[in-house]
């Protein structure tokens, strides 16, 4: 919750909407898969397709704070004096992303 | 939302309502994050985490589902004789997962 | 190095010679990044690129072999009666793929 | 090939030699499975193994390459005046890891 130093780094109010608006979105998709799985009938793989474009949606919202967090924070950081805490903690992000 | 043949091939019941619990988990999760992205100050790398922490719930349902179908339906093809169907609709979900 | 059980389950002919053929290219594509890592000039990007481009072509011998699997062994597994072993080493090997 | 600007942005040399070091034992990983594959009576399985280890080895070589860039490029992009196309060209690469 803490930005790494002294500074405010915030997510730039475009990026936080957009991903804000597709989260949105990505609730509504959870909601259409819990009502398939009150389905008794519903086939795994039909099951297994929804939670793959799930992911895919929230891989899209990533990687749009990701650029904007590259762009703002991560290329600045050399400037602020911080590389070092800004490097580790995006690595410890994109390990098995 | 086709069975693959004319089999009637089901999510088993415990598995189903398992993803259904953990469907209802992650759906608050989203909210969670939803919640942060109304917050200006919120920092990149805090919504990155959320997001990765979705993922890694979504697939671990998606674990549970996988290896049910793979139990229940995919090592049952054969007897059944629809093999290449199974085998090429699964194979479509495992790619990029 | 051994079957799950009595029955010898082995990779069938030729999909274990084209995966021998895409290992020699995916070697001499190793061997290519070597190359490069000899020039004190090399630019990160240009490796992270080779790398990702020797793991995709990994990825497409695992599919093949998985597909194989699948279509050979995991789909004849009831028939067989070893369904769960079968499918308890394929999930351990699709966790995290 | 090319660094995006006219400034040299090379990997440090620390790194370009772990990199060499971790390269020649995937390739001679590789060797191994290629050694597996002559074996008619190989299991899928032990094959996707180690396609498996491979696929993490050269991760790990990667993680390396890519800690290194965002330490001496990326976090200095602002000062030299490049953000925006280091961030492109890291994005491009992060997508599907």
């Amino acid at each position: 919750m803490t930005a790494p130093c002294c500074q405010q780094l915030n997510l730039d109010e475009k990026t936080r909407q957009d991903a804000h608006q597709r989260l949105v979105s990505i609730r509504g998709h959870v909601e259409g898969v819990l009502r398939m799985l009150d389905d008794e009938k519903i086939y795994c793989v039909d099951v297994l397709r929804q939670l793959k474009a799930i992911n895919g949606a929230v891989n899209k919202v990533g990687e749009k704070v990701l650029r904007s967090h590259l762009h703002d924070h991560v290329a600045t950081a050399a400037q602020r004096g911080d590389s070092s805490i800004i490097v580790d903690e995006l690595m410890e992000i994109l390990k098995y992303r």
